[in-house]
């Protein structure tokens, strides 16, 4: 197996840089797009066989070095006793919204193998199928970032109603914070022990915190929730989506690896989170938009300016955009093999 | 007049940290909801009896300590060559949009005392009514800002467009820029001209870059206008808005005052920006939405914080929302002054 993902993770030497891509798996794709005009995208989250097939397919297409899990952040809120909703253009839609005490109170901690058995089976069909290609990452949302849908009832500009809570029912806050974070725990655990050979905790909406509130509101809950599985002993990465305010902070939830996005400068981003970590980032996913010249003077910038880390993973800053053209995911890691290698 | 807010652009000292707020004239006050209750958005800004009216607003109900032109910052663009409309609900609509070299080239540098004498005009009416009141500032959108508009036509989630002609067709890019450029220093200048005693220069959307694309596409424009105002002697703003990877860059800008927004800890961006500058910002918009005793400790903290700075406006991270209960806002202007004096 390709094991240079998981070097990089653990700061380990390898022959070249490593690079997978934030929903790799996806929209851009046409061979995802034939399997998902034939079912809706909560059926093919649930059936294993499709799920497995569209998470290989950028690994057979695009020749990236680790695998991630098909899935939504979404899918543990269900068994949670959230009803969720994924309406074409309109994004998510979760009922009712977490606002009350009785509400939160209802809430309950998933038990992956009862309320989840898609995920875990999904995740053995891949090992057995990945088993000479390259490692599979799970993943889960983290818990402030499932929060916001779980407050705003799904996607939010502001965040008006999770701050609301946050700066006036703290107590509350953290009482939903708490319940979600021990479902994530035992979501990402039950992930781990499938076979999830690393795990990504997709903190995308951590920046539109202070950093003040984000110490106090998100980060103590990330720590908790690394703390529980660093015993399973595989790399965890910890994505903070517009992180150039929170890094050093960041830096402290324990992470192996410390996923940023495009708005920093991933040598400055190095300095900041010290030798202690390793770095997975950070191409502006508009980049794919880019003349080859540019987006290889991009490519090229970032894996110098990587190797100053402890272990770099080549990714993009943020998901890859359904717009992106394929050929120009699949120059990409062309790109950064040759260029790293 | 009460000078404290010019004093401390300047970093002369000053009795206390004063303060304004972005959007402070705006849909969350009844007074202003009365009177756009009388006619659309456009013919507001385009009346200067009104346009002066609802900048007055703040003033009095709130206690700011300086006003800002009641405007927008798509005003300019009209008279380059733009049809803009502002669609309730949807944001503004802008067409042609500018992706074709022929449409660019098109578009002309405005004369203001001809195609926005209505600015001007307000400026002039209102520099007679705040005479022994505030300062009164004016201001126009960064350039990068206003081609981000320009080419996506309106509001934008990833500026696909933009980043497209950017990494495409960075001539064609920068022709563009030069226009906006242009522009914006005629706008700006005549403003100054006409009474305006500090102008702020918003860059709202510069956060969606990279620090190294921001150096190259965005900032050189922004200096550019910095150095052709800069002799006429008012204090220059330069709002970057997600500022958190961009702040050594933003300090090159040559501003007296980079405003920043609530992601980064107003210490640490004192001491990535140096001594040169004062420092506007940057308190959470959504404080506003607090527990009172949350929204002290949090004021507290920043004025506390800016001390360091050669001199400190507080303000915002970003503009007041519309749902804001006006009583906060007021609680806000009052905390700030009492805290710090």
């Amino acid at each position: 197996m390709n094991d240079t993902f998981l070097r990089a993770c653990m700061g380990e030497k390898v022959d070249y840089t490593p690079i997978w891509i934030m929903r790799q798996a996806g929209r851009y794709l046409p061979e995802y797009q034939a399997v998902r005009k034939k079912v809706d995208f909560l059926t093919l989250c649930k059936t294993p066989e499709l799920a497995a097939e569209v998470t290989l397919q950028p690994v057979d297409i695009l020749g990236v070095d680790a695998a991630i899990l098909f899935s939504d952040i979404l899918i543990p809120l269900e068994p949670m006793g959230v009803k969720v909703r994924f309406l074409e253009k309109k994004g998510p839609q979760l009922r009712p919204v977490m606002r009350k005490k009785r509400d939160i109170e209802k809430l309950t901690v998933i038990n992956p193998k009862r309320d989840v058995p898609f995920v875990l089976d999904t995740i053995k069909l891949l090992r057995r199928k990945l088993r000479r290609k390259v490692p599979l990452i799970g993943f889960s949302g983290a818990p402030f970032t499932l929060a916001t849908y779980m407050i705003e009832g799904g996607s939010s500009k502001n965040f008006l109603e999770t701050k609301r809570m946050m700066f006036s029912a703290p107590e509350l806050f953290h009482s939903l914070m708490k319940r979600i974070t021990e479902t994530t725990i035992s979501y990402l655990s039950a992930q781990i022990k499938a076979g999830a050979q690393a795990v990504q905790i997709f903190d995308s909406w951590a920046g539109a915190l202070s950093p003040d509130d984000y110490r106090e509101h998100s980060l103590p809950f990330v720590k908790r929730t690394i703390e529980e599985l660093k015993p399973l002993g595989v790399p965890i990465i910890y994505f903070v989506n517009n992180c150039g305010g929170l890094l050093e902070l960041a830096r402290t939830s324990g992470a192996d690896v410390i996923g940023i996005d495009w708005r920093v400068d991933i040598s400055k981003a190095i300095t900041r989170l010290g030798k202690g970590v390793s770095v997975q980032g950070n191409l502006d996913p508009l980049a794919l938009f880019s003349d080859e010249g540019v987006l290889e003077k991009k490519v090229a910038d970032i894996i110098k300016k990587g190797r100053r880390a402890r272990g770099h993973i080549f990714n993009l800053g943020h998901g890859i955009l359904p717009q992106t053209p394929p050929e120009m995911a699949k120059k990409l890691v062309q790109m950064v093999h040759e260029l790293s290698g």
